[in-house]
């Protein structure tokens, strides 16, 4: 049991750490801010990416692929987006290397300078806007719905493994309309495609809102998000979607015929996640033993293991185990069955509770005269042994269940960790004391919001979309507020 | 009828280029030597991926994530790569941009030099083994089966679309093994997933070989390759699969401890294909009338053009249209019904024949008194007019009819233009005049091959790895040979 994590209440921020190392999920590279993620780590990216996608698709959007490099040029097209996103980035600066003639390994061959320097994409609305401007004549050519999967690199001076890295994976879409009301019904559609896959499929609670000026995308008129609580008490932004008006189209001259044949500038949404929910996907669920996966994003459903002392009792548990792993499978449940002699079976079971695989199976020799078998839940730890025949039934159910308890296990810690405020005074003592979400007036200005975050570290997550209306004061300022807003320290 | 395409027999060179602009497969983008992969072409690609990702998963890999920058130092550990990858590639060289004092954009910042500067990686063979290093301490560990699809860069001075551009996307799987001799038999197992994918998947017939010392990838000990031959009789290099020894092993000193308890590097393999596979698919079967694509690769297998003059007619067409559209996807079978009223049949006719859907279906006023629908092969653009009632089952054999004639009809073609040639005048004749494989009597020497290329620009395509052994005479030294090896010119 060499893998110990640090507990949460001890040092909550070490216990991700320790967690995302230890359950095999990702690791710093050789390169400054840059993670790989290990291939346990990315067959969850992948389970997301692949229900993201399908939902991308039966929305009606195509994947394409769009340069790595910028032109330098491209980003002070756009006034507000060069100052959002061409500041800390990679350059490239030169095309070619060469032996150094002092002898020592190679050098920038100074004779292979680029004429304008190429940024390495941190987000590509400028590249994709100046495609598009050859793809767009008139409103037949309209809407694109684009996406691409792709890497993306903007330089973090501190940086934490899926959190915030210098590279990362991501999905952006980029979509061109004809009019603002369908840019703006497109933002609206894939802010809730983000929150149906944050809650069907990563058992997450999320609430949508949209940005306050100061944390609006570089670029956009509008940002909504989907914003999630951690364990911690910090949210997590875990999905953007920005309505960016006719600012690309503008800043890339691109213009479309009408049906009555007049010219317009096109109108733009852009939305995007990031392996970043990986963060959210651990810190959500996960406990001091280790992770908690949600059966839908689990790289492995189930994990059998076998316990027997000798190879004549690990050959007849074989034989049982193959008939439970034939009906799992035709269930579709995924399964490993974990036979190496390498490792005891608690040293497995360790092993399987620390990367969150939702049902563990054991079967020794007793159950073999009994036709039973074993099974552990993850998200309870409960254990219990069961009859083998139907067991292939029993997980069916079990695993929807242990869906649905994840989920309610964070609305309810959510819930229980969301608070309405009116004073400035609770407003402290809850954002430094209990964390959370904290539901609060506020005056609107962007004055009042950096105020109580130069104060506090507390920033506007969002302004919920579905807000009731109700008067009230702002809690900094006491000037007059029309609705609260939700507070938080983020990640 | 605008996107008529240059005939092959004028220009093959810009019938290749103008069918990918014309059929929306990609196009140049903004950035010297870099595609935009558009969506019609980036679903192809698509396609091979979910083929090729699972033959990978189902032979025991797993994806994972490595860092798009190299330390510059790295390339130099291992001797005979640096020379073949770290010289013509993306630098990056700074982290940072500012405002240009003089208001002119943005501008470099000096001050975020980077200590060492790092490049956008060609290959990943030296971040993948510095990672390994801390993966691997004993024969526990391995093998190691990773593969990663990633975007590379190699600044190439000429590109053409999908064969070579100076960014592509790809795949590389990186294996690491205790023996010599698993190492190799994965190098080999993944040269036979490549030709199965390419000749099942792709309709492509290719040729398994090794390639010769100077045609090896840099840092290996031995490259094999799979070939295909395109329309214009040049050979295209379709697959790489290295076995790298203990070279990467001993450069970044990733050593084991075996059963014994002694320590030993560890051997290892790497594998890849790209997006240069789309050029393979376009140029081994497409026609001067637009792209012919093998069925299991169509983004979709069937079109369906309704014939109307009028709104109730265009209603009763979609009602059976409808019909038909249900049975073909009960098959699995992919279908777009394209009734748009801004373009006329004819326009569709030859836009989905451009486009290489492998059957189009059209549906008029006479077929609805009759219960009948055209049918329209692409491969052959044989047309006939069937009975609507199980025209799903027709349409189900015909798939894989196509598929089958597709295959047959390169394999045919590459036969017709596989000569065995006995002496360099007759080489020459046929290199310079027909094109083609040529199988013909090498000395073994580097030097001859190298005389051979300057003179005809025919190179070694591969040793077969299935050649019969046949005593012979070098065609251009003289000296004696003891196989044949494949010669052709190639992209």
């Amino acid at each position: 049991m060499a893998k110990v994590l640090t507990k949460r209440k001890e040092n909550y921020s070490q216990w991700y750490n320790d967690l995302v190392i230890k359950a095999d999920l990702a690791e710093n590279s050789a390169v400054r801010g840059c993670m790989v993620i290990k291939p346990y780590g990315f067959s969850i990216w992948e389970k997301m990416q692949a229900a993201l996608d399908k939902m991308f698709k039966e929305t009606g959007h195509s994947n394409a692929y769009f340069p790595l490099f910028i032109p330098k040029s491209f980003f002070s097209r756009e006034a507000s987006h060069v100052e959002g996103f061409a500041k800390e980035c990679a350059v490239v600066t030169h095309y070619r290397l060469k032996n150094d003639p002092n002898g020592k390994g190679i050098i920038v061959d100074e004779d292979a300078k680029l004429e304008e320097e190429l940024i390495v994409r941190p987000t590509s609305e400028t590249i994709i806007w100046n495609t598009y401007k050859g793809w767009i004549q008139s409103y037949r050519d309209l809407p694109i719905l684009c996406n691409q999967w792709a890497n993306v690199v903007r330089w973090e001076m501190r940086t934490r493994l899926f959190l915030r890295t210098t590279e990362f994976l991501w999905q952006e879409g980029h979509t061109a309309h004809a009019t603002k009301n369908e840019a703006l019904e497109e933002t609206i559609k894939m802010l809730n495609v983000y929150s149906e896959f944050a809650e069907k499929w990563m058992a997450l609670p999320v609430i949508k809102g949209t940005k306050t000026e100061s944390e609006r995308f570089a670029g956009a008129i509008d940002t909504y998000s989907i914003e999630a609580l951690m364990q911690d008490g910090k949210a997590l932004q875990s999905g953007t979607s920005h309505f960016l008006g006719q600012n690309f189209a503008k800043a890339f001259d691109v213009k479309f015929a009408n049906k009555e044949g007049k010219l317009d500038y096109v109108w733009a949404s852009s939305w995007g996640v990031s392996t970043r929910l990986m963060g959210a996907l651990i810190m959500a669920h996960s406990d001091d033993n280790g992770l908690v996966l949600p059966p839908k994003l689990a790289p492995f459903q189930v994990v059998i293991v076998p316990i027997y002392k000798n190879a004549e009792q690990l050959k007849k548990i074989s034989e049982a185990v193959d008939a439970i792993i034939h009906k799992l499978k035709a269930k579709g449940i995924s399964v490993k069955y974990d036979d190496r002699d390498t490792q005891k079976p608690g040293w497995k079971f360790a092993e399987y509770e620390l990367k969150g695989v939702p049902v563990r199976l054991a079967l020794g020799a007793r159950d073999l005269e009994n036709n039973t078998i074993e099974l552990a839940r993850r998200d309870t730890l409960e254990k219990n042994t069961y009859p083998q025949k139907n067991i292939e039934s029993r997980i069916e159910t079990l695993l929807d269940d242990i869906q649905n308890n994840i989920y309610n296990k964070a609305f309810k810690f959510r819930e229980e960790n969301t608070y309405k405020v009116d004073t400035y005074e609770e407003f402290k003592e809850i954002i430094n004391n209990k964390g959370g979400f904290v539901l609060a007036h506020w005056d609107g200005t962007t004055e009042t919001e950096q105020k109580i975050k130069a104060e506090t570290k507390a920033t506007i997550r969002c302004i919920l979309l579905d807000n009731e209306k109700e008067e009230g004061k702002c809690i900094y300022s006491g000037k007059p507020s029309k609705q609260r807003v939700l507070f938080a320290k983020a990640y």
